[in-house]
């Protein structure tokens, strides 16, 4: 099991290299890999990011998709930070094949930490 | 495998305690464990439950972003629930460490039941 | 591993058949099957297929909620397509019990290409 820091906003973190790198540690030469996140406002997803500003597009437009403030009835605030994760999914899984993560030449693992709107701005 | 009956209305189900006796009852201790649907109009999700007004909010958003009318040419009428199966995934994966499922502290598994449209209306 | 080809513009094609070849080629019985893109424009996802409007549906609503021009940041135009695959999910694992995948009546698997607008309109 990973246990992956992110920052206090709303970002996609790519985690593919420390995934690699668990997974070579690991020895385990054949079989799939769980990425999951254990909070209810993290996703794990699959996409570029050979241009950061593919994740930037995806974070905008999930924003306009679940807007941040809609009448939510959970007092907690983060009502749009959940709905966002059982849109992306909290895990995604990813072959081994001699060792070597099965991924696209593009595709990137991120870690998708929805909470907080804005940059730098808390809750 | 599980069954689980869900009743006739849209609805987001907990149901990690019926996987974790299913789990227990198998006696297997380390793996993963597929929680799917076979119905295209019911999905899986892990979300909150602490607060049930999250898996509300959750059906209430999903309701809005995947309107029930809007010219679909599928003409069982429930084009809507096909439409957002797509968008929860009809399955998920969790990880089972020594007999226990690893599900962070507020992470309950849902069976989300996409059909109907309002609180006991029949289409 | 399989490959599936898939024509140049936006569709959902269903690959059910071809993963049934693959895994009884594979005389496997009983495990998990791991369906997946490997490209960041191109997603996974099971839903009925009975009726071709149901993938039809599907993708109009997908391009409503995700227009294909929005001010995304990425130069190469096909933000939207990155970002409905990660809605969608890349991939999806289908369970084998006794050399037959378990699919409910409706489910078919679909590999959705999601990268060109309209039909037969290149970007």
């Amino acid at each position: 099991m990973i246990s992956i820091k992110t920052g206090s906003r709303t970002q996609m973190i790519d985690i593919t290299d420390q995934v690699r790198r668990v997974v070579e540690g690991s020895g385990i030469q054949n079989g799939l890999v769980h990425v999951c996140s254990l909070h209810t406002t993290g996703a794990v997803t699959i996409n570029e990011n050979a241009d950061p500003a593919v994740p930037t597009d995806i974070l905008n437009t999930i924003n306009k998709i679940v807007p941040w403030d809609d009448q939510y009835r959970h007092i907690e605030g983060n009502s749009a930070a959940h709905i966002k994760v059982s849109l992306f999914g909290p895990s995604e899984m990813v072959a081994l094949e001699n060792g070597s993560l099965v991924l696209g030449t593009w595709q990137s693992i991120f870690s998708a930490s929805l909470t907080v709107r804005g940059t730098g701005k808390s809750m």
